[in-house]
């Protein structure tokens, strides 16, 4: 590096230096940065806490993400196995528990890169599904880490479609067991975190049958791994399912049980009990045994889906004011790509989808809140309303977001490719949201009756003699459609009631409604055709939506930074060479390179490149 | 494994033997598949030599692809460059030659999984940029490999904005020396293959200065590491620029250079030349310089974005017809999931674009064949035609493309989104090509003029005394979509004259109409609101659509299979746990998952697991 004349890159020191690109971004916000992250949070002290986590979780070199693009599948594992094991110690020190304030900043602050996710949801279904007894004995294990859990559903053959898992439990009414087996390839359980190679406990969901009779699946708690030595327990088999997409931090497992047998207590009772004599009783729907599941879909909205897009955006909207392409009037310097319109129109509309997806979460929050303590209640009354709304926002959200982040990637173009820019993870996890805790097309038909048309296409269809499951079938594609349109009618309903309560904050409040105004307008112009179909739309109309849409890129062009800024994340927690606070895009990308692991030497070249280049390969 | 009773997955012996499910698909082929292959092929001639090639490659274990999913990026790239090397003698072996016709099915059975792709391009460069004089020297030189040859264009701050590159090439008279600098650090050679650690030379693009004089961009022949020991030469520093999305087999590099000295003789001047004393002599158009990046732009289509759709179409749907999820009538078995509207909808009209897009490219091909002869003959007139419609097709097909591929993969589901389905290293790898070769936006306004009505609106903002260039930016947005409808119109074109003409083969005919049908019903489906908005079809007309739309789906359905097997990839071609022949997908998944390296024995129990467990954590 010392071959360059200008010193400033090769010393590192602009580093922390703002770029003047971006710091000029920043003089012109038409509001409070700062008040709209408290917002945003919910809060002063709320922010406070937040960045009280992040301070104590990024001080800790344990936690540090730096060699994350660098590491093999094996030692992100191990990282994180390392991190969930000293995060118990750091929780302890910090004096933060399970129900305090803090807590639920603590895996934002991570990154998620940490093991022992599934425990969680092991001890959540327990304290749902188990009764008072079950709850008082397993819990205490599981908060002191005696055991680890995991929760099996999923089978290699069976995913959204839970009444399909072939996994039996037979009760044997001689030794009050239940014998659980996988009885044929397709009934392996496959995909559960933490079960390929940590977990010692499960929730094995399987077909229960009593006295030869099946009542559909059911809960179990099962013990894979002894607790001496980890060795694999009689009748299991179980390991890793191998690389994925991203989550290489997590050990995904298959699962195999052969005769493997449980206590009758081990089947979670709060809403259906098998007596000794092997009498079934239920307490309140079965679809309780569904609820984990809608609470897991809820829950991860947060953390898994916007998280990942509002860290998209900030570092594709940084690295679009430092980046400067072409030029917009021969004779200007080059301009900074985020003032072409093809670029406003990639980056703008997933900004304010970021917004409106936060408002919306909320709402879902609370509405999911109350329906839990009726549920605890054992009032079920919810339950459905639930299910459908916790399904359909799940699948267009997540949708939305995917392709959001998808945008902002291809939006900075090469070096978006590359794995130092962040995005490509963003990408890789983001995408998962679309597929686990249900299969987004599936979800959406769940949300998707009465809706006009296609009802009466459906009514037409039967009427002509189809059979009314054909005739379901050959309205799905339009179904699908209506229901991702209900669910962003909802959102942006809910986003332009939330500015309107904004009132007395008015500079957040201006920069808001163009915000849900252009969150409107994109999904209008993304879906002109459903508009003017039924004359609900003119031409005429929709010329003035799209001259309106176009004109507020410009508009929210020019607080485009702050209002990524005002999402707060650290430097550390978006780990991009693109996106750092100060923007010096370029340097950082050029010292990360030269960590690279591919920048050691290379055995390549003394055994193929020299034998190749001296001519001294075996005779050809 | 002997653990379970039913023994036909314990063996592994059941991989092989077809699944029943996948088998019944091929007996009721409306059209011999054989013949469907030749034609794709151009002959049952061009088929016999690819799968010849295919078989020897395949059958050559150096070029096993098998562990590729569980390899690092420096495993990665040892092999690729181990293989490209056991490729001279593989060639040689075979008699296979570069002017032969076996030479252009390599790459496609390799699956570009080899190092040296950049050395192509490196003596196409040379080929149609160099002098007579030029030529006779270096293309002997890389033909025998006696150098390693690069490319480098693209810099750390500029891209497709080729009069943007800040490498300066300064001509020092006294010496009759070229003195190479990158003058700050967005002046880096950034991405270029083959340079962070194997390439000895490359052509490197710089901004020419004569006597103070700037003559735009020229490409120069620069030595960057020893030939005796393969040490950066004086002036040099370069390396490697780290993980990536996927091309983990490709050294993808960074280049400085401080008052690197080249001889005269080093500037590519065919067509430009600088004399002794400094004079600067021009023959034809300074835009062929950007004619080896049109050249590639085309030629990468079939290979680097045709060829991963239609491995992720026959990926996709020979699982969707093993894969049986919920049924589509009470008392039913489970259903296939290709049997579902939804998923039809998803996978049919990806296939319907791999055939449209195979005969846009015999079409483009044949087109570029024209101009290149016309060029090599000084006669640069279509050279503007070439361009545009290169660009314009790139950005088209590879948006098509990566998006299908993309589906694919989540209509997989969770499978899906494993490496060992293949279809997430397709994905990374087409993303690619997106990006790549110029960013498509820019190349979708260099074809987007003379339209009307953004024309009409340009014209209108013009006169109301907006100036021209921020004219020209309002209207971008539009312009883009205008120019994709444009490409996408030609291919529709195409494909229905291509059809016509398979008059005497019948069956096929037949069916490719369909897909052509499809193809251009699903382009409207997916548009409505362009087709709506002017009244050029009204909405009972759209009703129509949509309804021959969905009628479509399933006709097409009922040969899908039939269709991907007519691509013709081999099970090692596809490296595909799901989209074997056999179609015996989750034996496949979990056999492979037992390799994975994942399971092998962690470190992670005793060090973290263990203390946890045991309770012997230091005092917390």
């Amino acid at each position: 590096m010392a071959l360059l004349e200008t010193s400033k890159y090769s010393q590192g020191s602009v580093l922390g230096s703002v770029n003047p690109d971006l710091a000029s971004e920043r003089q012109t916000a038409s509001f409070s940065v700062e008040k709209l992250t408290a917002l945003l949070d919910g809060g002063v002290e709320q922010t406070r806490i937040r960045r009280a986590v992040v301070d104590a979780i990024e001080s800790d070199p344990v936690f540090s993400r730096e060699n994350q693009y660098f590491q093999t599948q094996n030692e992100r594992y191990e990282a994180a196995v390392k991190k969930a094991v000293h995060l118990q110690k750091k929780m302890h020190e910090m004096g933060w528990t399970e129900n305090g304030p803090e807590y639920k900043y603590i895996y934002r602050a991570l990154s998620g890169d940490v093991a022992f996710l599934l425990h969680r949801v092991f001890m959540r279904s327990i304290s749902m599904l188990g009764s008072d007894k079950q709850i008082a004995k397993w819990i205490p294990l599981a908060t002191q880490h005696k055991l680890i859990g995991s929760y099996a559903q999923t089978e290699l053959g069976h995913g959204t479609y839970l009444q399909g898992l072939e996994t039996t439990a037979v009760f044997d009414t001689a030794t009050q067991e239940f014998i659980l087996n996988t009885p044929k390839i397709s009934a392996m359980k496959w995909w559960p975190g933490d079960m390929g190679r940590s977990a010692t406990h499960t929730v094995v969901f399987a077909q229960l049958y009593v006295h030869g009779k099946c009542y559909g699946i059911h809960p179990f708690i099962v013990q894979i791994r002894s607790l001496q030595d980890h060795s694999l327990c009689p009748g299991v088999t179980a390991g890793d399912i191998g690389p994925k997409m991203n989550f290489e931090h997590i050990d995904n497992g298959y699962l195999l049980l052969k005769n493997v047998r449980i206590p009758r207590e081990n089947m979670l009772s709060k809403f259906c009990e098998v007596r000794p004599d092997g009498t079934y009783v239920r307490q309140g729907s079965q679809k309780i045994n569904y609820f984990t599941m809608t609470s897991v879909r809820i829950s991860l909205i947060a953390d898994e889906v916007l998280t990942p897009l509002m860290k998209a955006c900030t570092i594709a909207i940084r690295y679009s004011v430092v980046r400067r392409q072409s030029k917009l009037k021969p004779g200007e310097q080059e301009a900074k790509i985020l003032d072409y319109q093809t670029q406003q129109e990639k980056v703008l509309p997933q900004l304010a989808a970021a917004y409106a997806f936060h408002f919306t979460n909320d709402y879902l929050q609370e509405l999911f809140n109350r329906g839990y303590r009726e549920i605890q209640r054992k009032n079920f009354d919810m339950l459905p309303e639930l299910h459908a709304l916790s399904s359909g926002f799940k699948a267009m959200i997540t949708q939305h977001c995917t392709a959001g982040v998808e945008i902002c990637l291809r939006a900075c173009g090469g070096h978006g490719y590359s794995l130092l820019s962040g995005l490509p993870s963003l990408y890789t996890k983001i995408l998962a949201s679309c597929i686990y805790e249900g299969e987004n097309t599936i979800l959406l038909l769940q949300t998707a009756r009465l809706i006009s048309s296609t009802a009466a296409k459906l009514q037409d269809l039967i009427q002509s003699g189809v059979k009314k499951h054909d005739a379901w079938n050959q309205c799905t594609v339009q179904l699908v459609q209506a229901a991702k349109a209900h669910c962003h009618y909802i959102a942006v309903k809910n986003f332009a009631e939330t500015v309107e309560k904004l009132e007395t904050k008015a500079g957040i409040q201006k920069i808001m409604k163009h915000l849900c105004d252009l969150f409107a307008l994109h999904g209008i112009f993304s879906n002109t055709g459903a508009f003017l179909h039924d004359g609900y739309t003119s031409a005429a109309q929709m010329d003035m939506v799209t001259a309106s849409y176009l004109d507020l890129l410009a508009v929210i062009r020019k607080d485009a930074v702050p209002l990524v800024d005002a999402f707060d994340f650290t430097d550390k927690s978006l780990n991009s060479a693109l996106g750092s606070y100060d923007g010096q895009a370029y340097q950082r990308l050029y010292e990360w390179a030269q960590k690279s692991p591919t920048n050691q030497m290379s055995p390549a070249y003394e055994r193929y490149l020299k034998p190749l280049l001296h001519n001294t390969l075996s005779k050809l």
